[in-house]
């Protein structure tokens, strides 16, 4: 049982890294990162931000650095396998507070020191999806000549397929994920508004050693079932009324996430039908994956299936997304996925219909294996009432 | 006892911003957050965005809008408090979906709607520290010729002083808290990880009805207590070593957080000099707030006082910040601090200090009255053994 990635793992993840960066001629990767999207910084350092943002910088020779703000200094050094550590007031907290008495460091600091003063011409960047626009600016203005590249592909190829020291922290995050849904079912009572009944699911994820949830927990009810992006709210919960449970926790920083709709007492009919079509389609996806096939043919059944049951208008995206240091990421399998599925990926098979009335989503991890779909949970994917 | 903002206050803030939009010759303000920044975006619509990112668009004159990511629709359409409802690709989650069968919004649309075709000269925009570089081009790219105005100050400002509401949400957030403080200090026991005891803290929230935690809790032991920023880890707890405990909730959307040292057993002799420093700080610190008084004074006194204790070594930053929608917000008290301190702001008193062997953090909220600070939690400002 680990509960942490090994060193090792992390010196093979820059070695490849550094043989792509020089397939590309890019002379340094910077992988940008905040609170809230963690995801590279986690894969590349261990190192997590609160309140800050940070950046991995990885020249295409030598050692990565890390990029941190002004406050998290003991922090780093205590989480970073990383041990170079560099502080840049672009990656402070948003109340940009100014630190007056603070000596800080900058981008062109950073680059010189990596490169060991050579020049740069190629920076790669990764993340420039939600790369904060002042850090943007330090980086180019650090290098006014560089050209910029959008990296992102390079984390995204690499994270994709999991090691054997990944696929066991997802497992064991799995194992109390599951027991936090116990503990929900186990604690759920009508008239509990469905912020309470967080509390025992988060309660049960932290006991049992989980280092976070992996995204805030949508305990939802009645017609809020049908929000596919939401969060507990002060709703009242009532017999008889659809209930959706989505969850997960973060162990050793691998994600893990369960989904299950659910009813205190009988389920209305025409939801009992819907959940029963959700069963179906989740089977019907696991079943369909294994290596070697286009991920779109894993959509079109799927989106056969709906329309066979005559379900169609209750969609709304594909029944895959990839999984892994955050519960949500590459690749996902849509009508326009053209890659080949492969030993070694791990998704979320993710059913979500809903229309305006409620909705449900059957959620479990699963990963690709010669055999097909090696599925991480199994339990409870039936009518649940209670 | 209320848990939400009241419509009419929402109304109230946006009068004030188109004001200060007329004032500063703006046509339309754009205000961008995040799912870890999304306090502006609670601020003026509620609606605090899970995996996207999302902006409220304020025009000079008229009707604010709501810009969300793809997925966000039905969750959006019940947090919101802003009716007017556009989607946008840049707001999408960072691992980019295509959303192939989607039809979206743009800026140009968007501008275009809420000014009602008119021309549009100056764009303020606030979140300028951490907007996201495809948002910002998008915004950009939709009207070459206008001006773009750095604005994070309107809102800002406008959040320093809070109102009755804000304070009685702050309150009774504090509350929960203290019960979640009292559950933590219930509960540890020596062996266990600092990430099992976060459990019965957010455990405890949730079954008090807060939404969430305000930031990650840090449960810190030994070593890790100087750690200013931090999460819990797998690290075990021992007898007769410094522990950290510092974590807050919210409620009503509004933040509220404690800290204190403590110890199992009988605290290390250093370690206890250093806590009775910290509980002398805090209330030296308490004292010297009132209305008025630069806010660089009760920087100077606090250090003053540890100079005077021979503590400045342990000093990080200054006694107190901003607190609100989020934990830690503007204004800072630190050493160039020149505003006044005014009835109706609310602070955190933080003292956090630290060496390299170990730290400790005193933290509570306050409001300013007329006469003084209104401290929302004076409880365990004392040396604790349990």
């Amino acid at each position: 049982m680990i509960n942490k990635i090994p060193m090792t793992e992390y010196e093979e993840r820059f070695k490849k890294i550094q043989n792509i960066l020089k397939e590309k001629n890019i002379d340094v990767l910077v992988v940008f990162g905040t609170d809230s999207e963690p995801q590279n910084l986690i894969y590349l350092s261990n190192y997590w931000p609160q309140f800050e943002t940070s950046a991995v910088v990885v020249p295409k020779d030598g050692s990565p650095v890390l990029v941190i703000g002004p406050e998290g200094k003991t922090f780093a050094e205590d989480y970073s396998i990383i041990k170079k550590i560099f502080q840049v007031i672009e990656h402070r907290e948003s109340s940009e507070p100014n630190y007056p008495d603070q000596k800080l460091d900058t981008y062109g600091e950073i680059f010189d020191f990596v490169l060991n003063g050579g020049k740069i011409k190629r920076i790669g960047i990764s993340g420039i999806a939600i790369i904060a626009l002042p850090v943007y600016e330090a980086i180019i203005n650090s290098s006014k000549h560089a050209e910029i590249i959008k990296a992102d592909d390079i984390l995204i190829n690499l994270r994709m397929k999991k090691s054997k020291n990944e696929v066991e922290l997802m497992k064991q995050s799995s194992k109390i994920t599951l027991k936090a849904f116990e503990a929900g079912l186990n604690n759920i009572k009508p008239g509990m508004e469905e912020v309470e009944v967080s509390g025992f699911i988060v309660g049960e994820m932290f006991k049992n050693k989980a280092e976070n949830y992996a995204f805030t927990p949508y305990i939802l009810s009645g017609k809020r079932t049908n929000q596919a992006i939401s969060r507990a709210s002060h709703k009242v919960i009532s017999k008889n009324e659809p209930i959706q449970f989505s969850f997960g926790c973060r162990y050793g920083n691998y994600a893990s996430s369960i989904g299950r709709p659910l009813c205190i007492g009988k389920m209305p009919k025409k939801y009992r039908e819907l959940v029963n079509i959700g069963i179906g389609a989740q089977e019907q996806v696991i079943s369909s994956l294994k290596p070697g096939i286009q991920a779109k043919e894993v959509f079109t059944k799927y989106w056969e299936f709906l329309v066979n049951k005559g379900y169609s208008n209750y969609f709304l995206y594909g029944p895959c997304h990839g999984t892994g240091v955050m519960e949500c990421e590459h690749p996902f399998l849509e009508s326009d996925s053209d890659f080949l599925l492969e030993e070694g990926m791990t998704f979320q098979v993710d059913i979500f219909l809903g229309d305006n009335e409620f909705g449900l989503r059957f959620e479990d991890g699963v990963l690709i294996t010669s055999e097909g779909a090696d599925v991480f949970n199994d339990k409870y994917c039936e009518i649940i009432e209670i």
